[in-house]
């Protein structure tokens, strides 16, 4: 491979500045070996870790940041597996704690998931506003988890998240961005007099060319975990995942041509037959 | 970047073995220098040239050949500005001509463009597989150019070209991979009984996302020109589609987790509404 | 046109039952003329009505009351142009009193918009949960434009709402439901237990295709103005509407041919060519 | 319903003339009562009938014309389940004797199907051209099926069709209009100093939003028989289609609004984030 032009593309979300622009989620592999694996694959130096028991330690005792190298990755603790803002809440500080106790420098920033159910795992609007004042007034960076409604994206910045991360659809059902209008006026919001604040496509995305295509629309990064952990080869989808970040960043600075009806037309709506007779 | 899995993943066609799978070509660029680095940023080891002479020599006389380092390159010859098929046999033979005497290994191959209109660049279908039978009865590997009609497509394999290469949507448009139904049905007709043969997707990607998209397809390549060349930053395209090609190579390889309406779903069918009410 | 099988499909919501299971808006007409055609030329027995004073008057001190068929159509005021959730409460009341001092039956609901910014007119979700449930305690049939997060949809209901109307797309943008995934999860939540409770698709559609793609995801109805209203000739486009409700009625009602690949091919997976090689 | 303001919005094809937009199959019925019902519910004045003899008579000896009621219907004969130019020429001959002898009106013309694969059913652009010249030459009106590839649909206008019939998607494959692109292309090129030639969506519908969405495209009408016979109540469909055809002819006559991010962003490309950052 050539020398790359664009040799610092880094991401900076609240205190921390990121390699990568992939955040890659621990759960849902085999095994720890190919989490590792593909977590070294996949390029990314952030990865988030669920801090809830039953998440961190396993059936035969094992802790999971046991397994991690923390001088290779910053870790993001995430409160997944919570359904109120209570929970969320408690779940970070205790996240902040462990941390703490390991003296790693993601002690002061959080994932924030405060999920409205089970069976579909969409966020709940109302607690998510509500554990993100909560974490912020504690002193927390706040990296957090929101469906694609813009209002609730500008609520959040405006609660003091240090990112907002919209999903592109449910969690781990691998659509890709379903609603790219949507995400576009998240940016408009969350970017307005403020082009450098963070936003994040968090969840849903299923292969490589779904990280393009969310990073072409001009997100600052994708954060996932399913579309890796329970592809086929996880260790080869996380490379692609890799090189998927990086054509949509790539893309998105190169801009792109206009989509035209075929080449020699000036625009589309010129090449288009009118909607209507003469 | 750690080392990649997937170390020999190579394209051939033909007699010609290809280490990436991006085929670019040379046209459209705003300087020789521009081209050259676009060409060296996009990762490729084959770059095809437009042989008709107006294409070959510039107003100042200079050719392109000698702006092409042909030891890194392997000369894909093409027919681009050919409007029947005897035009496009005649231009396939001069390149072959041109290229023996300068003792390139690219004299035994050509991509076929049979166009049908300067308004759209649409390929003729008849006119295509007329010239495909002549070219490959004097002995041509051609790799043929054509819409993504799956029965046009059968057609020109059983014609005995090397390679079927669709359109994803018209050259220069931007748009991308407008129909994956039809390459699907084309790849499903192509390699049905021949999983190795070559079908390589022919224009109308506009952003790194698209050439990803294709990959994911199954498709083989991607071949590009217009996309890199008329981008705002053509070296930063160039490296974005270096990365979409691995990224969407890799993504086909291991094996894309399914769509669901949400992940507990366990088929998008049990969770959606059904169409009818009980 | 021949005796139609579906004499009576109507569309109960509360207390009030319509036989269209399409709701026109009045605002952004011309002049009252063009405005009482194209309602007409709707179909719709229930049209909604802006009832802040400055969209009831116009300048020359006209009552849009006075140019509208109270014995045709159920009238549903509605809360445009509120923009938290005291207003929404205040105007909501407002409403019920001009149409209790005319006998209106429209007097007992109220379509609740209660939005966020100018801009986008995209709503609220936390000010409109909160007056939904003010106006619900207050004896209000309450209709609640809402996002099409599932979520808020789900919470809507729980707050007591007569119907919740999810966007398809903004407000005036005449891109139709651009994110179907989103509208199931909505009917799912909504619909469980409770097949008849009403669900209608309120804002975005464009053209009368829009409109049928809509229903045939089973929801109840569909509220638009704009497509109507700004359409080149907004009585026709209002008859377009009249048949593309009814079309995505009853084609849902039909229950569809599933989507293949090709018709031979016993299911779309069967037909596609696997995601990974063997 | 209200007056219709549209009272006399026929189709001329070559010197037939129909009232109805929508022609419809008699193929694939469970029943023949079924099919007669089906058919008078679609609101349609023209069905086509496959012509050769496994088609025309079922097991039982039964003559498919003996169910039709051919005062009501304008008979179009068509060569479903030829595979080649032979046998489509001599059986559109056949279904002219046969119509001849009945003296119904329609034996001067035909819907020519010339396929390539009894599995996909797609058709053969090159055995089209053929046989559409040879049955042009012999005095028919030809309305032909082909491809959505607007060179061969051009083609097929100059070989003398009286109406070119691209498909949306593969027969009985129900996913409407893959590539409106191409549909596009082909009424630019079809439509050219030439806006009355009839341009008619054949196959791939499946529900009626595909046949709203496909005449809102500016195609004239639309073709289509699996996905009513098929289709769970195929009267209930039929009648969907009825509206669905009206409503994207009118929609499409009455001018759509444009599509826009939100609807005070002055154009899409205003509403949006640039491609590129300043």
């Amino acid at each position: 491979m050539p020398t790359e032009t664009l040799t610092a593309d880094s991401l900076t979300i609240g205190t921390h500045t990121l390699a990568s622009r992939l955040i890659v989620g621990t759960g849902k592999y085999s095994t720890y070996e190919q989490m590792g694996e593909s977590l070294a694959a996949s390029g990314t130096d952030c990865i988030t870790v669920a801090i809830r028991r039953e998440r961190l330690i396993d059936a035969e005792g094992n802790n999971l940041l046991d397994f991690i190298d923390t001088s290779r990755y910053t870790l993001l603790p995430n409160t997944a597996g919570c359904f109120n803002a209570d929970d969320a809440v408690r779940v970070a500080k205790l996240g902040r704690e462990i941390l703490l106790g390991i003296e790693n420098p993601g002690a002061d920033w959080v994932k924030l998931e405060c999920l409205a159910d089970t069976r579909t795992l969409l966020p709940d609007p109302v607690a998510t506003i509500d554990a993100t004042e909560r974490l912020v007034a504690d002193g927390f960076q706040v990296l957090v988890y929101t469906s694609d409604d813009p209002i609730v994206a500008r609520r959040l910045k405006e609660a003091g998240a240090a990112s907002v991360m919209p999903a592109g659809s449910p969690i781990g059902s691998g659509q890709g961005v379903l609603n790219p209008n949507n995400i576009r006026i998240c940016l408009e919001y969350l970017k307005e007099g403020d082009p450098d604040y963070p936003v994040i496509v968090d969840a849903g995305v299923g292969g490589a060319s779904d990280v393009a295509a969310a990073m072409e629309l001009g997100v600052d990064g994708v954060l996932l975990n399913t579309a890796v952990a329970h592809a086929a080869d996880p260790v080869l989808m996380a490379e692609a995942m890799q090189h998927g970040i990086k054509a949509g960043r790539k893309s998105y600075l190169a801009g792109r041509i206009p989509k035209k009806l075929y080449a020699t037309a000036s625009s589309p709506e010129e090449g288009a037959i009118t909607a209507r007779p003469r």
